[in-house]
């Protein structure tokens, strides 16, 4: 059995999806297993990982929008609001998308469909640098 | 450590949701492994993938129409509809469930609990192939 | 390759979130894995996880009545409400956030960020006991 790991900075300029696709694809290149999984986790907890359609940003603008809508900024009830409007959403939106994801390698790749990519949602709307550790392991 | 992979073919008949537990049960046998895990993995960005109660299927039409009314198709706002009302609708609900899930193997069988079920939640309307990777891996 | 699993029994005293983290970080330090995973899964379809901020409870209990709102109990298009008014919203809460979790482990410890717990979310209005399975694996 083989493991190979690595933590991606990734700096954001603010809300929105950011593709870590080509970095897990290198990566899994890199540890020479063929077959196994690659465990991709984001350490934060305002940020999370969403599988997305690659092509079409339209789609992935729609689908932030649609977060932005069922989690508003600003709501009334909220009492976690110490770092601002965007904070409490930012939790509840990872929440409702994910912190681990784990995809199978088949034959030395990531065996993604041929619309998947792999993003970094970013919830908060100042740039951050967020750290996503990605585990390969397999033979 | 074993592997053992397949990837299942899954004809659906449009919405809803297909269970799949049996066909990882025969392949968690198959493989050999007495402790270790298996990772599902959807291969697609308009279905997903859900653990739900396997008893009742009242419970999973009511999870089905919840989806419905969470994201409706026909939503003013959405600007990604060039595959039709369901196209978007069916992103958003595979985002808000799960592309993968991994079910530890305790004593060579998946430690399911007694009502849980693995299924695919097929999101387009029209019938769709869709592909599920099935990895396990372990001792 | 290591493999080093544990069923942890929870006992909840009703809907919120409990810590599981302490559990973990003792499996995993105990596993003496350095470098792998730790799948961690629930066995149950009315309760899940979820990986939170772990420092303001404020953010918990935020979270928590995010979901009470979103999926309220007393729905009246609800068909599967033979165990309660609390039965579906708790199935569909938990479709909406995990089943299992997988965290990374580097250096023999959980590559968690600093403000990363492992949270239990107990759906149901009455005490439960609930089963988690946590397996280790790596070198």
């Amino acid at each position: 059995m083989k493991t190979c790991s690595e933590i991606f900075d990734v700096r954001t300029s603010g809300k929105g999806t950011y593709d870590l696709t080509g970095k897990l694809t290198a990566l899994v290149s890199r540890s020479g297993v063929r077959e196994g999984t690659v465990t991709v986790f984001v350490k934060h907890t305002s940020a999370s990982l969403v599988i997305m359609e690659n092509a079409d940003p339209d789609a992935r603008r729609d689908l932030e929008e649609f977060f932005e809508r069922l989690v508003p900024e600003g709501t009334s009830w909220f009492t976690h609001t110490c770092e601002g409007v965007d904070d409490m959403p930012s939790h509840i939106r990872m929440a409702l998308t994910r912190t681990s994801e784990v995809i199978p390698i088949l034959q030395g790749e990531m065996a993604l469909g041929t619309w998947q990519g792999v993003f970094l949602f970013e919830h908060r709307r100042a740039p951050h640098h967020r750290q996503i550790v990605a585990m390969v392991s397999g033979v």
